[in-house]
């Protein structure tokens, strides 16, 4: 199928991807009356009394708002809010159907730090969760961290934490497959944006060996020039023997390989020189960092990409809707790293001894019970970690 | 039926009155492929390259965000935002159901006109229209005027306008009842808020034929102290006479009377000193400027209040859902005092010359035929007055 073109006709079909709904009767003055005035004064009393009361009184609990400001759309850069919105409505229409949150897109016409995340804070009282998209790295890290300082809701930027989680879960289940443990892996990561900065944290908080991080310019190390703050903090815990050079260099016994990065930047060369039976995980779209059957030639144990039109496909749609679901329900004031490991954990438990294969790794992204599953590990996790406030809501 | 309890208790059972639901299939990976990645990246780079194609590939066409900052929430007054959602929510249902719009409730943390404003102008780009809802007076002036210069959608105070379109129905029958032609009325509101002042406009576009506005103080009139900036405009093209008094005495010899103010703050001498069968409609929430069954004694002729136990109830549901409805099918660029009046007659239209009688001024606010017929005259006038946009979108 030609996606392009069929998906256009499809959006001029659709004239919008989600819509909102009643839930209540409005058929008779009562109806009205009860949904409204004069009724209504009753529970907008009781949450100006004790505003968690709008958890249980308004849809807030589980509604979630998808923000962007359009700057890193899919692989296509900055295109602006307008133009974002059909992948924020694809978005909500995901966090709906699998995971049964409530998700309103709102693009933001503005780049600025400062707007963006006193534009989210304004408007978080209305909402029980903030899913962040495709904003622009290093904008993104900064954004993110002021709004978990001024807002009481959870705040998630998907493409760092989504991706990190899926990844996770690919690795985990590769090394099962492999016969490795976790603690013994070399792993470089190509690509220091969104996604390879918070796969690279996630993976280093679930114990692994070593890892390198490399940008555009190769390793990032202590004392390299040209790093932005969130590339220094990650010189701070990544490659601790401080090696220099290029990703052909780093990459050099190595045991996995992610690519977050660009088309057809890692050689059939590199992956020979890798340790025997390497992962390899190029998830750069449309076109991955080196095509899957080019890898295998060179000895790669398992492949795995962002693509559906190839084995183990990487998709964060395994874990956000199952991420906030879990949240929501938990009411949980942040969404932790030990909420993160947790849904990754899930998304890998679902395959099983028995299906665990080289083309097996992770289970697909439409999988309703795979959400479920996850929405049970971060709730429990929310829990365990001591950010649920289900005492007071 | 105690409304307030049973409106509490149910609430809790809805759990919010709306949700958000999907309008495309998301069961297969090609599903996934048209309604996301990668084939959704072909709608957005058709909106990068063209942002009025934003209304036909997203459901921006459709969407309204309903804005408040919960100041004047009913007759409850600053509850603040969280609070406000129940009465937000509660619109959003009348949108969809009477309208078939879709609403988006969004309660901003902030009393700063700047910040409202800027928050709603960012937004701007995900939405097709703004109704700004119960925000104080006079910030919504200052709020709705700076909105209405720097957004390209049309941006709407239903407490002004939508409260100005059913009063002016009421009064364009009301008028038919007993006879008179609206150049020869003399009308008398009292409170200078929100309503008070955006029907004492559109009156005065109607062509009544004279008008005071009273506020605490008693009649505003040119060079009076203490007026604020919306008042001192309203001066210059009402209270043609620049009578003073207070409202007991500017009453004397008018033929109508509309509150949009306090409570009990009419008497039945008042009315005896009005001209011959008077038009009352005393609108204050929920206890009107005087009760309907005193008023007609004193001799009213026509009452007209917001309550729905009482004959005649003027409520802007009859108003707002059609309005938005018209407007966004001409992807009108405003909302203006054309389409207003275009609204009002519209609504006054529904009720024949057989069923206009002293009970039966308007139509009640749940009838789908009259949000139906509203949106036709809107989207007309929205023609008729030049702001249509639908050549180009």
């Amino acid at each position: 199928m030609d996606y392009a073109t069929e998906s256009l006709k499809k959006h001029y079909e659709w004239q919008g991807k989600i819509e909102l709904v009643s839930r209540v009767p409005i058929e008779t003055t009562d109806d009205l009356s009860l949904a409204y005035t004069p009724g209504v004064a009753q529970p907008c009393l009781e949450i100006k009394n004790d505003p968690t009361k709008s958890f249980q009184l308004t849809r807030r609990a589980n509604l979630v708002a998808v923000v962007t400001d359009g700057t890193a759309v899919l692989g296509l850069g900055d295109i602006g809010p307008e133009a974002a919105m059909p992948v924020m409505e694809g978005k909500a229409v995901l966090f709906k159907e699998l995971g049964g949150v409530d998700a309103v897109p709102l693009c933001i016409k503005s780049q600025s730090i400062d707007e963006i995340v006193n534009t989210v804070y304004l408007l978080s009282g209305s909402f029980g969760g903030i899913n962040l998209e495709d904003i622009s790295a290093p904008r993104c890290f900064e954004i993110e961290r002021r709004l978990k300082e001024c807002c009481d809701i959870p705040i998630f930027h998907d493409d760092q934490h989504g991706t990190a989680i899926v990844v996770l879960a690919a690795v985990i289940n590769a090394l099962r497959f492999t016969g490795r443990d976790m603690s013994n892996v070399a792993a470089v990561i190509n690509g220091a944006g969104a996604a390879g900065i918070a796969t690279a944290r996630l993976l280093h908080n679930s114990g692994i060996g070593s890892l390198i991080l490399c940008d555009s310019q190769g390793a990032i190390y202590k004392d390299r020039d040209n790093l932005n703050a969130e590339k220094r903090l990650m010189a701070e815990f990544t490659n601790r023997e401080n090696r220099r050079g290029t990703l052909a260099e780093v990459i050099s016994g190595a045991d996995l390989f992610i690519g977050v990065s660009a088309a057809d930047c890692v050689t059939q060369e590199m992956i020979r020189n890798m340790n025997k039976d390497p992962i390899i995980l190029p998830m750069a779209n449309p076109t991955p960092e080196i095509m899957p059957e080019l890898a295998r030639e060179a000895g790669a144990a398992v492949v795995g990409t962002g693509r559906s039109d190839f084995p183990n496909q990487i998709n964060n749609a395994s874990a956000f809707p199952g991420v906030f679901r879990g949240a929501l329900d938990a009411f949980a004031a942040d969404i932790n790293e030990e909420m993160k490991l947790a849904a990754a954990h899930a998304i890998a438990d679902f395959i099983t001894d028995d299906a665990l294969s080289e083309n097996n790794i992770i289970p697909g992204p439409l999988n309703r019970e795979v959400a479920a599953s996850v929405a049970k590990a971060v709730y429990e996790a929310a829990f365990a970690s001591g950010v649920s406030r289900l005492d007071i809501y």
